[in-house]
């Protein structure tokens, strides 16, 4: 707060009225869905808010389609984004549904899932650099030389008022209300959405979660260099100065959370929701289960998954990972004959116990063996770690050496 | 129809209205969103019911509700049932919710996931036997040796009318709704939505879907020997007593899809949807995208995906096979100097070319080396077919000789 305060943009709920005018023939109303998971683990009451089930995969098609409207004909030569990411696929949808024109542009080796995504929806997608920051500087060029409209992801009064969307949905489906738990990044989803339901009821507390490799809100000290991390959506080096002072004045408080708790918290959504958040769309989740935020213990507590635009090649790593802790994964050495049938015997035993093979190589540099013995690693898919030693045990019992 | 019909069991509104009530407390009413990219590619109207998100991941919760409600005392000593699936963790979920018993036989080896759901449900978890057969079969004599109550998962016209609520969500959720598309296994959700939506408008369209490896309704050959499918939550064998006529009487269309419909069915939910849907559940969008339904003309067209209770094991070999039929996946055989820095200096050009490595193997057996080489085998991420081509020539003009 303090000097920032003058600087504090009102939304109104005529201009949250009129957001969501603007987005009603695109814009889901996306579903609220209780998660007895989360409630039971955190003894409160916790429901989902599944905007990873919006159209585009993310909240910023409420922003975009705030945008365009609020532009008219001030956009009829186009628009333009420095983006590979949520706020690319909605500008190229939002201005198709404008008739308008979308020019893109990503940084080099910018995931081509999405990049497919924007063409899909009619947008021109041009490489802008080898980062983010030069993708922007090419979008801004490109607006002023063709007299297009450069569209910030979030630092936008109007694009504020559009995420804010999101808010009102919440007081109507919620009835009791009492907490909000989501991500912030930019800023314009988190202070949006903040600003809609305190202007219902200045009493709902809102928690913004940022991730711990880029959380300047909550730090004040930007990282230096690249930020690598699952919740790449939230992971914005610099607060706006549109948004920063409406985090300030709206949220209640700033969370943080590890790399560990956003994988956990994918995986619990996919396990136990049947929802597939990329990693910044769960930070909230995250949040509640690393312990960085409590539930309201009154009322409902609402936990916004942003967004789902998280690249399927991530996925296998992720339930690796969770299988792994899981105990459902066993590596064995061990030493067989290397005449033939020497390696089936073994694979035999791991079948009559129910283990599945993963992976499985023969080891016979640097290892001590005999002259007619072979080492084998196996990577076994177990059960637990109970059926791991049952599989060990009947390994051992049949004459074999194991080492882990 | 014919001979059958007589055994037809009616399922009035009131027993509908019944089963509604029967699952108030626990049922969510799951809910419906639009597919834009279904309905691109099929020229239909699409939305999908989100059944996946149900409590205990599958619609099985609302015929459960229903029979507990309807046993009433009689279910005081409890109740059993031989399932290691859906069936299972919804009776157990419904006991507990009732305060009586629950006892599930599984079959060896069962997926430990799904019998820790059934043991988070506060049920009794025993090991039946070999096959599902025989874990019936034990579940049927602990029944009567206790005096419990033995619950089948569809062939029982209670269970019928609680799945059928499912179909009263639909008339109220969906004002155009001209034709169904659902997942037909044992005939329960099937024959109930049918009935429901039906005695709504008559004209309503119903298509069941059911999977090559195991398709009764529609071969009237039962498989023999072990089924092995992705869709397990559907492969029944025996087409129900109770639902077999109401499936012949009520169903206007019954469709098969194979294994690859499947898998690309539940990719693309998670790719576009953002649901994890099990493959029993996905079955109908496999039915649009393989075209063996399509959608109505006029009007909404609602695909039910029934579950989301699918093995996260499953998943990375999903992602891998539609990476590779993408073109993202690259197998080079390359031949190397043995000396240090050899394959450094091939991995340096992949890095250069912002290809990952995702394996790499040394393979020196059964190829043609000169004295100083060493064969390599590397797999790669790429960005798309481009992309590899691009990997290969700048390998080639370092003067090194590919294979793939």
């Amino acid at each position: 707060m303090g000097i920032e305060e003058i600087t504090t943009v009102d939304i109104t709920s005529d201009a949250l009225a009129a957001a969501r005018q603007a987005g009603r023939s695109v814009v889901k109303h996306t579903p609220v869905t209780p998660s007895a998971a989360l409630s039971d683990r955190t003894g409160g009451s916790i429901v989902l808010k599944a905007e990873n089930m919006q159209r585009t995969g993310s909240f910023k098609i409420r922003g975009a389609m705030n945008k365009l409207a609020s532009l008219g004909d001030l956009a009829r030569n186009g628009v333009t984004a420095g983006s590979a990411g949520n706020h690319a696929q909605a500008l190229a949808f939002a201005a198709r549904a404008h008739g308008v024109p979308c020019e893109i542009f990503v940084p080099r080796n910018a995931p081509i899932a999405k990049i497919a995504a924007c063409r899909s929806y009619g947008a021109t997608v041009v490489e802008g650099g080898d980062s983010l920051d030069d993708a922007v500087v090419a979008a801004q060029a490109r607006a002023a030389e063709k007299a297009m409209q450069f569209c910030h992801p979030y630092d936008d009064p109007v694009v504020v008022a559009g995420q804010a969307t999101l808010g009102l949905e919440l007081i109507e489906d919620i009835a009791d209300l009492r907490r909000v738990i989501i991500p912030l990044g930019g800023g314009g989803l988190a202070s949006g959405v903040a600003i809609a339901v305190k202007q219902h009821d200045p009493s709902i507390h809102v928690i913004g979660v940022q991730v711990e490799a880029c959380a300047p809100y909550a730090n004040e000290q930007p990282p230096t260099g690249p930020v690598l991390t699952l919740a790449d959506g939230i992971a914005v080096k610099r607060p706006g100065t549109v948004t920063r002072p409406l985090v300030e004045k709206w949220l209640d408080d700033i969370v943080v959370v590890d790399e560990d708790a956003v994988a956990d918290a994918m995986v619990m959504m996919m396990e136990r929701s049947k929802l597939y958040v990329e990693g910044a769309g769960a930070v909230g989740v995250s949040a509640l289960l690393s312990e960085r935020a409590a539930p309201s213990r009154t009322g409902t507590t609402c936990v916004v998954l942003s967004g789902g635009n998280v690249d399927l090649g991530v996925v296998p790593g992720l339930i690796r990972r969770f299988e792994t802790q899981a105990g459902r994964r066993l590596i064995l050495f061990v030493k067989v004959s290397d005449r033939p049938g020497g390696l089936a015997k073994l694979l035999t035993i791991f079948a009559e116990q129910g283990a599945s093979v993963i992976d499985i190589e023969h080891v016979r540099e640097g290892v001590d063996l005999h002259v007619r013995e072979t080492g084998v690693t196996a990577v076994l898919e177990v059960r637990g770690p109970e059926h791991a030693d049952t599989v060990i045990d009947a390994v051992r019992a049949a004459g074999y050496e194991v080492g882990q």
